[in-house]
């Protein structure tokens, strides 16, 4: 692993192509040790002529690599699904015959059931860490505990006796590096040495976690959800689930969010759980063997992530359905919400927030709201919208530039600037130097009177004592009240952390340390929520006799809630970042745990959606994905387009007439010339080259093993054998000639064929439905041409106007 | 609609035929009727020999019927998404031309939201209509308000001064019919009038409703969802989401939920809104035109009905997900959360049971679960499993028994005589003469100290008073206490109620009158689950120093919630009999507002499910679908079997060669013969007889139309003009011969067709995914046969040694 070096200097694609190198020929060595040792039991499966079934099973067992696929390469779902219903039909004619296959077909059953509880428990617990790790390094940064240096500042204060409920995060355990390094807790000295360490932690712990990304695991940077959407969508990227990833995504994420970047840990968290979601299949045949039943489980366990990141099991199933996954079936659904619940239910035992609820920001409103307050929380609505497209385009155009200029030579320089710049500005606003968590928590309270936060600062109303005893009994003391310097302190402060974190936010996501958008997101819109819900408070109290305000908000009434309003800009921003909907007033719900507030949510995040919509069809992690230049046919996006088969297939006209091979009429060396001169993956068969009537279609990589294994280990095949892909061999050898090789079994029967005035909207829906790798194309019967999934983004790109060579891989 | 009568005698695909025809000797009439208006438009599309895809388009306008289905047919997803594509194309490139243009196409795409937000109000009010209406006449049946006879039990009282909180059921406004006709409340006499007049009422509740049924709408009978199911995945039954069915479901739902049967509104609520939708569509031009479209309406109307009959929007959408979608693209998903939105408050605005929440059943719980009750939660979902396996068995027995004896040849005697026994099993019980939602409500109730129902008649602990009120001081009254006589009546009475419950609902689902079944099922359930509770309440109060109870379950503590078991064997009996699970989950969770009663109910659904599943594989709605002969394709079964197309495809072995016809070798009289001899539902146009290469396929009703038109209207077209497919029509016309009639247009170039090897279970994820109609077979290139949906589904009958003649439709 230490020859990875120099690679975070290039851009993705670059590394991509090393990996690809390295990994092949890690499995090109195992596939000659596998032949060495196993020649007896291939031969023998490869030397039968007729074409059964069984022996296209024996084949995929017996000849290492067949049915297997290259790094960065498309999977075939129906030949994935086609082989787990042969596995499956195998068990279940085998469980008639014994007891214990009988037993193994029950383990067989449950086998998924089971690895979703130990995904669930194993993320849950890994969530429970990061969350505990990164508290205490956060508080790290302010000062350190005297009891322990394992305790947090809450947790060690916690068990003082010298806490008093109001001020309960001070006690003297709790030493500030001022008070440890130059003995004084206040004043201009104090101020500087605490400044100075907090900025040197963040850039210690920034520094750590790119260093580490980038020796050890280069693709645990980023969010990790478009690649993750990409993988479930059938792609192949080899070791971006690995155990390498997960460890140091692990260790880096905390370093990450400790440090104070404008991050979250929500994305990240996704690709954790889905890391050990494909570690974890790694236990069971059944799933390892299998990309699309591996797909499920990883489908299942983007479900995880979500309800580990917010506590929100039935948000997390959304959003693996709406967002994230490319196949969803119903037995994933339930699958999903059992280890989404199993991994919920593991963090809230390990009890990482220690108020033993298993959401990330528990809010409690009170107060109903008001239809007319529909509008001020549609304004948040297009906020959110119109800072979501902004926030993708400023995004994408940085990591673009990020990919051409020499910026992207220096990843580590750039992420260690990015935190000093962050640390430097962020301290000396209270809001900015708090972590975003945090932030958004207070942003979310709704103040009761016993809150001692600035924002809760609120003028007790009238002057008298009798009167405002009287006025706080008929109330209970939650009536709107006048805001006081406290809250006008916090007003402006708030606004600068607003503008910074807009601007600190755009920069930092991309970066190569492990980054989730959603935190930075929601803390945005909590912000413009928050401001706007004080400002229709105040509104409120000063003009309750305007008219807008009659009938619902009299004086001494609770009518506005700024709470609230922070938590609808916050669904805002992320919905129009992310365009998740229905997910995200699900994750929103059950924060709240209210259906009372369903109506403002869905209000906020569909106008959002529109918004955001109207000024750009993608959302960020779609961009992110073209940016990159991975295989992924949109499942949202209509094809408008009315271009037929024939515009998109190869061989375009005036170009070379495509490659295919005959039934009958080629030989070995033939064969083996084209695999040379071409490099394609796969080969139409035809009847001859003059009918170019369809017969099947062979992959390049099991030609290449078919033939290499029959050269070296079956008698007679030399360059002059002729090449069979017929029923039936003849019966006496050609006269002379060398005994023919029969490849009838790796010859795929079934190749979907389409014509060529088949309209492109509908060879859209096939691929995406059928998740097809190619689908070959006739014309009266006869082949005419391929297209390629490729081929369909190209051409789906070129229609959009945009540079369809922006499409990289297979 | 008075034709009807004595259809209902008859079994249900005999109805099916006799409406078949009735409607299609509607359309055509309104074929012809147009026909003669616009026969300019028309011949002028239709002339034109040049086969460019927008006189395709005219065609679909031009000629009526052309692209329309019959009755009793499976739709082609296929075209009919092609259909909207086309058109969304031209709305995409009119709006460039005209402000007008673009305002239109402003409305086009709102008209969705549009419909969504009709659907959520008009269901809503509907929903709310019926819950009123059926509470005053549940409360009839008992009694009758002075104050003026529109007013229920509940609100006759909450207006009098004179009632108590303790006995707010009791107030002179109301009078039972003993004291109306007897004058006397209590006593021998009044008990027998009370019977009398409790049974009368529900004879005549239940004869209204099946008269109703039978003369107007007889499609309204049953709970809907098993045809819902059907329709949505892409059959046709004309008229029964229509507004006669509306109207009179409506009506009759009210009438069957009030004479007191075994059965529930929550399905029918389900058609309700399905029809609110359906006509609905009839506003909106894109929705009215487009039986794709329409189903994604129809999808979200779905989500709406149980939306509506648990105040459970969440849920809703996820029902209509998992149980009854078959196309749920993200786009509805959002559209069906909306409109489950809107119809919740819409409900909620209309407040029908007075208490202004949104739930049917609100409940609150206070204690927590511990973990060993898991055991008891696990015991709960086995019975649900077992119950919910035996219920379908024999329900389907009944049903078959129904269909194939003399017994269905008396519908309203039947439902007259179920009520009749129903009536008269169930007064003397109070369990099961209080409504089976009253019964759900007070099972599922905690029972505070203030209870005054014989369900919460538990002995004070203690004989002092010091004690007693030493203990409520310490547990705040809620602790385990034992149980009273009070509760050892309702013991027996529950134990009744449940036995005659799970009896009467076997009879009662599937007569003829609206009958949901969630109700029934959940009674069953939270009858045994309230049994199983207080059991292992007084076990845990008498015995608790056994080593279970130990450490959580001391005296004077509080925890074994009795009710809390009630909602679980609800929710597992109810998953038992329709195998949901997400959203069963979902729904209780949303009655409840707790995440932590997931757990319990995630135990009890999954175990309910897997111990029904181990019984039998379906589900109730598919096993009447399956009964009933519709052609579904069950999206959850996955096919098993290891079969070839070549093995399903007609013709078969020995069967004569498939109807083709050729591309440019048939005459008009040839064509008309081949319709007239076969009864095929469309045709493979091939090049020639000899060389079977496929050009394309034509539907037989766009063939009978497209010559019938071209006889009475094209010039020179008599029984020897050639018909040709071919792209190119000879310039020169034959010599000697009439005109050429070029039907190119009608053909569709690109069906599909997969190869004689091809698995069948990837051919059924083809159907399943593409929602086909038929598929060609080809080898190397010739045409071999054809593959319809109905074949598929004969082919899996046969598999599954069930009768293939059992799939009734198209």
């Amino acid at each position: 692993l230490t020859n990875l070096p120099g690679l975070l200097e290039e851009n993705v694609p670059k590394h991509h192509r090393s990996t690809t190198i390295r990994n092949s020929e890690d499995e090109m060595f195992t596939s000659v040790v596998v032949v060495v040792l196993i020649p007896a039991g291939y031969s023998n499966g490869f030397r039968g002529q007729v074409a059964s079934a069984g022996l296209l099973d024996l084949l995929d067992e017996g000849v290492p690599g067949v049915g297997t696929y290259e790094d960065f390469n498309t999977i075939d779902w129906v030949r994935e699904k086609s082989k787990d219903r042969d596995r499956h039909r195998e068990i279940n004619r085998q469980k008639k015959q014994s007891d214990l296959a009988l037993l193994l077909s029950l383990i067989d059953a449950f086998s998924g059931w089971l690895l979703m509880l130990l995904i669930g428990l194993l993320s849950g617990a890994l969530a429970g860490g990061i969350d505990i790790a990164a508290h205490w390094l956060t508080d790290l940064k302010e000062g350190f505990c005297m009891k322990g240096f394992w305790f947090t500042h809450e947790h060690c204060c916690w068990k003082s006796n010298e806490t008093t409920f109001q001020r309960r995060n001070k006690c003297p355990q709790w030493k500030s590096w001022a008070e440890l390094m130059v003995g004084v807790p206040e004043g201009a000295s104090a101020y500087v040495v605490n400044y100075l360490m907090y900025v040197s932690w963040a850039l210690i712990f920034s520094y750590l976690a790119v260093i580490l990304v980038r020796a050890f695991a280069p693709y645990a940077c980023g969010s990790g959800i478009p690649e993750i959407k990409t993988i479930l969508s059938g792609f192949i990227i080899r070791g971006y689930l690995g155990k390498w990833t997960l460890l140091i995504k692990t260790i880096t994420l905390v370093l990450a969010v400790s440090s104070g970047l404008s991050l979250g840990k929500e994305g990240p968290l996704v690709h954790v759980a889905c890391c050990c979601g494909n570690i974890l299949c790694h236990l069971f045949t059944k799933y390892r063997k299998n990309e699309a039943k591996r797909r499920e489980v990883l489908s299942a366990a983007s479900a995880v992530g979500v309800s580990v990141a917010f506590g929100a099991p039935i948000g997390g199933v959304l959003f693996s359905l709406e967002e994230v996954s490319y196949y969803f079936p119903l037995k994933t659904l339930w699958r999903s919400f059992f280890a989404a619940l199993v991994a919920a239910f593991t963090l809230r035992s390990i009890n990482p927030f220690g108020n033993s609820r298993l959401v990330l920001f528990y809010v409690e409103f009170h107060t109903p709201w008001h239809f007319l307050e529909l509008f001020p929380f549609v304004l948040l609505g297009i906020f959110g919208g119109l800072w979501g497209a902004l926030f993708i385009r400023a995004n994408i155009a940085w990591c673009r530039r990020r990919k051409t200029t020499r910026l992207g030579h220096y990843p580590v320089l750039e992420v260690v600037v990015v935190a000093l710049a962050t640390a430097v500005l962020a301290f000396p606003n209270e809001y900015t130097r708090m972590s975003s968590s945090e932030l958004i928590s207070e942003l979310f309270n709704d103040c009761s009177l016993l809150d001692s936060s600035k924002l809760c600062d609120y003028i007790s109303p009238g002057k008298g004592g009798e009167r405002a005893a009287n006025f706080s009994m008929t109330t209970n003391g939650l009536a709107d009240r006048a805001a006081g310097p406290g809250v006008y302190t916090a007003l402006w402060q708030l606004v600068l952390a607003l503008v910074f974190k807009m601007f600190i936010t755009v920069v930092t996501f991309g970066m190569k340390v492990p980054s989730g958008l959603f935190i930075p997101s929601m803390a945005v819109g909590a912000i413009a929520g928050r401001l706007l819900g004080i400002g229709m408070e105040q509104l409120a109290y000063y003009h309750h006799e305007w008219p807008m305000f009659k009938g619902w908000c009299s004086l001494g009434a609770k009518c506005i809630t700024p709470g609230l309003y922070a938590m609808l800009g916050a669904a805002a921003c992320l919905g129009g970042v992310t365009r998740m909907t229905v997910s995200l007033v699900v994750i929103m719900f059950e924060l709240t745990g209210g259906l009372e507030y369903i109506v403002p949510l869905m209000a906020a995040t569909m106008t959002s959606k529109w918004v955001a919509d109207a000024l750009g069809r993608e959302g960020i992690y779609e961009a992110h994905i073209r940016l990159n230049g991975y295989p992924f046919l949109e499942p949202k996006e209509e094809f408008e387009q009315k271009t037929l088969a024939m515009d998109v297939m190869r061989p375009r006209r005036n170009d070379p007439p495509l490659s295919v091979l005959t039934q009958d009429g080629m030989t070995v060396e033939e064969v083996e010339g084209m695999i040379s001169d071409t490099s394609y993956s796969g080969f139409p068969v035809v009847v001859s080259h003059q009918s170019q009537r369809l017969v099947g279609f062979v992959l390049r990589r099991d030609l290449v093993i078919s033939i290499d294994n029959a050269r070296c280990c079956q008698d007679g095949i030399v360059g002059a054998s002729r090449v069979l892909f017929t029923e039936h061999t003849p019966s006496h050898p050609y006269q002379g000639g060398p005994p023919p090789l029969s490849l009838r079994p790796i010859l795929d029967l079934s190749p979907l064929a389409i014509t060529d005035h088949t309209p492109m909207e509908i060879t859209v829906d096939i691929f995406r439905k059928l998740g097809l790798r190619q689908c070959l194309v006739t014309q009266n019967g006869c082949l005419l041409g391929i297209i390629t999934k490729k081929d369909i983004l190209k051409h789906m790109a070129q229609m959009a106007n945009r540079d369809p060579d922006s499409i990289l891989f297979n």
